[in-house]
């Protein structure tokens, strides 16, 4: 049997566009006499809707676009992803489905048994779970049609010190009892730099245990803060990748299940660094929240240290040069190199700026306020003052010409609060804060590989804030690769402050370092959507209490 | 058997706290010859502390808290709820429980059904269900525990248009194949205007049904967003409510399942009104979010208008007029009465204020700019830098005496996005982000319903931003009376378009409300958090995807 798979780019709600975009490949899998094309989870409505899905209409609209897609499937059979009203009187109302369609009709409809519900998944709140398994059964293969999770099934829990697994089903052994010939996964399967590894892991593990093949179709592009990444494959009876396609763009290949061998010289399943990997989700992720938001053009604000300089260089290569504006906004305490390497950085990408010392609109400020603050010290107000100054400038420029403010500050400050709320926290979109500042460095060497595109001497110079004299990132807080360090720990890891300890970091600093996390919240609550690249970033996968003692 | 109801106000993750309150009261009924005192849901460690039960020492914590408690108990019993650990090799890794604590030792733990996962619930991402039904025995007593929403097997979907219920399964339908003689229901159940009806409707459906009386305890107080009402409450066999605990403040009742009889002259079930109702939980929310935090002082922006007269008015009831400096800021666009009523209404309350004019700070921002916006016009740009001196004035304020910023916006503004982000949008807490600006109005009168507080001339005033010359709310927007209704049959109750337009509402309107709702997303993303008052308000209970074209 010929297969297809398409791995699109849909956006959610789209209902037009996802539709012409399935038939599109439809057609073009007809036109190379597939017997099967093969869609991503729910790629009618894009994944994920969230609360739309409790919106009648929004299933009116997927059912709709369902028959659609079902009248372009004469002479060929198409798998797509959709919800689908539960019509039982009991339990959630939707399930989330692999629609078959084929004859021009909708055919069959799989349920999804296994719902994720932890991190940035919240499936149980809109589906029931399924509890009866069929093959599906389409020119001699017996397929066990299966939605992401399902696979899944031997996922561990997110409780620290868990033991055994998440799920009490599995419905691969459900489907196995029905001697399938083929399994096919289709997902929605976000990108983190870690879950390409598990990924494939999962994959080799069910097509090995159940010694039958497997074709897996996942979504690409970026969907506000989740990138996914793609990265669709078919593996062989025995676990082995025979075939993947791109990471980070649209793919369409096709497959023979009866020739089922790795063609040679296939340059797929090339050890990346995940450096790259970051690179690449961040340019894809800006590139389609602007895409799919209707905006082209982008501002920031350049100081002529890394974090504004390595969201410039990404911003430019997802948007181009001639799509930008920014501002240099220094202040007293901003020193002469800070303003030369970010000129010398601007320039060297051709974008628009302009230099608009802040200290007057500061210093008036400051006149303002004083019969309030008579008798008081300069302390931290007078730091956010600069801070949210600069911040209501870059948002006027941004009213006035429309072009869409990108916060630049990376995942170490956000963690422990070193930012100033309404000033260098805002933006519409967070590009590097599920970035540690020691991966920020190593995305400026990465851009800089072939070129010097980022200037030298802002990868070398100290980290400054440079809101007071000879101010140093390093005054406030531990050195980043320290840091660094204990966040990964305490942020991804889920360790208590005792085990990371245990670990050999100095008490003193854990204790800080987690303290400073935990007060932080209430900064974190009020920021902007953050491109998620790692299994663990602030946002939605990380719901803390605000008011709360621990 | 003599019960005492003990409606306690939790801090979440406060172990200390919690425990000693727990024992406090368990010493109390102790005194007076109770045999069962009955604590809420999750009372052991506040509900809810979300990604906090990820950590195994946030469990640890709460295996000790519960063993400390249960050595206060001898010559009595408690019930008491926590997160247990699931032992089984399956399955999510806790419980979300009831234990029964006599003897100095936790003598039998009773696990929930029914986990609530929709709107501001999130109970399956860290619990597995219950499917083992036991009764628990005390003093010739069968007991049917259940936790919350276990007696809410007849919830409906959210998924509008749906026919039947959530759940597959009915706890107390197992529970009453057993012969239980009473229902004991520990609850974690957040205040909405009309969940107090909803509420007894249920209490008395299932008292009825299983005809047995039901002791049903709540916990008071606010966390965050959420504001928890209390009303815990005593049913007779017949369903009849005859014992009911105070709203909105603590409270501790003791029972005698031998004389179930209605006190005579009881207070309690009085008619409310629901503009009471939302005042009180306004009051207590801001004393708790400011009690849990530690926090002491606040500062607003008072314009003269309703929605920051309200707001202070609530703010002074909550933490008193020592604890509040205000700033009234003034532009060359804000009227003269403007001004006087702010400072009519400071002065009544006796807050401290002080009037800064905000001119001088804009037209340096403008200055500042015009190399930029050489040969633009005027526009939204110019509104929003007042808004931003406005933001950055509070914050500098905030910043340097420690006084939190409360955001003073109404939910018909945050629905519409007519607000500026970084601007009038900043604050630690909203304290009337999910009250409709007509019901802002209703409240200003229930305020001023012995004596004048807010002054006449703010409620009778056409609403203005004073952005621009002679500007009017109804400029930009229909009438508050118009949009509110509209709103509210698009939010709480999710209905379409066309079902709206259905009801006799103008479809241009209608159309252009929705539009504003939807378009209006990414500003709410960066809203403070929203203390909630009705069924759905914006925030973690609405979660509606960013970037999505419907």
């Amino acid at each position: 049997m010929k297969i297809a798979l398409a791995q699109l780019n849909y956006t959610v709600g789209h209902f037009d566009y996802n539709t012409s975009l399935i038939i599109e490949h439809i057609n073009k899998a007809l036109l190379q006499q597939v017997d099967l094309v093969v869609f991503s989870e729910m790629s009618v409505c894009g994944y994920m809707p969230h609360d739309l899905l409790e919106q009648h209409d929004f299933i009116v609209r997927c059912d709709t676009a369902l028959k659609q897609i079902a009248e372009s499937c004469i002479g060929i059979t198409a798998i797509v992803g959709a919800p689908v009203v539960n019509k039982a009187q009991k339990g959630k109302k939707l399930y989330n489905a692999a629609c078959v369609l084929s004859e021009g009709k909708l055919d069959k409809t799989i349920h999804k048994t296994l719902l994720p519900t932890y991190d940035i998944f919240d499936e149980y709140r809109y589906f029931e779970s399924n509890d009866e398994y069929n093959i599906v059964e389409l020119k001699g293969e017996r397929i066990a049609l299966t939605i992401c999770e399902d696979l899944w099934d031997k996922q561990p829990s997110a409780y620290i010190g868990a033991k055994g697994a998440l799920y009490k089903k599995s419905p691969m052994e459900e489907l196995a009892k029905q001697n399938p010939s083929l399994i096919i996964n289709i997902a929605a399967s976000p990108y983190s730099y870690n879950q390409g590894n598990i990924r494939q892991t999962v994959l080799k593990q069910n097509a090995k245990k159940y010694k039958i093949p497997l074709v897996y179709v996942n979504q690409v592009g970026g969907n506000t803060e989740l990138v996914f990444d793609g990265d669709s494959m078919v593996l062989d009876a025995q676990g082995e990748i025979i075939n993947q396609l791109l990471r980070f763009e649209s793919d369409f290949k096709i497959i023979d299940t009866d020739n089922l061998v790795k063609p040679i010289n296939d340059v797929t399943n090339k050890g990346s660094n995940y450096i790259k990997e970051i690179h690449d989700a961040l340019v894809l992720g800006i590139k389609d929240y602007f895409g799919k938001m209707n905006f082209k053009t982008a501002t920031l604000g350049l100081s002529g240290g890394i974090d504004s300089a390595v969201t410039l260089a990404l911003v430019e290569r997802a948007l181009g040069a001639e799509n930008i504006k920014v501002l240099l906004l220094p202040s007293k305490y901003s020193s002469d190199h800070s303003v030369a390497d970010a000129t010398a950085l601007a320039d060297k990408l051709g974008v628009e700026y302009h230099n608009l010392p802040i200290q007057p609109i500061v210093d008036e400020f400051e006149n303002t306020m004083k019969s309030v603050f008579v008798g008081t010290k300069p302390d931290v107000t007078e730091e956010n003052i600069q801070a949210r100054v600069r911040g209501t400038m870059l948002m006027a420029l941004s009213n006035k010409f429309g072009n869409i403010l990108l916060n630049t500050s990376n995942k170490s400050e956000a963690a422990v609060g070193y930012s100033t709320m309404y000033g260098d926290m805002n933006g519409g979109l967070s590009v590097l804060g599920d970035v540690y500042k020691t991966d920020v460095f190593k995305l400026a060497r990465f851009i800089n590989k072939n070129t010097e595109v980022i200037p030298e001497n802002t990868i070398i110079k100290p980290p400054s804030a440079e809101l007071r004299p000879d101010q140093k990132d390093s005054d406030s807080l531990p050195e980043y690769a320290l840091l660094d360090a204990i966040l990964f720990q305490y942020i991804e890891q889920k360790l208590s402050a005792s085990e990371i300890i245990a670990q050999g970091f100095s008490a003193d600093v854990v204790k800080k370092v987690l303290h400073l996390v935990n007060i932080n919240e209430y900064k974190r609550f009020q920021t902007p959507p953050i491109l998620r690249i790692s299994s663990k970033a602030f946002g939605f996968g990380r719901k803390m209490p605000l008011v709360a003692k621990f």
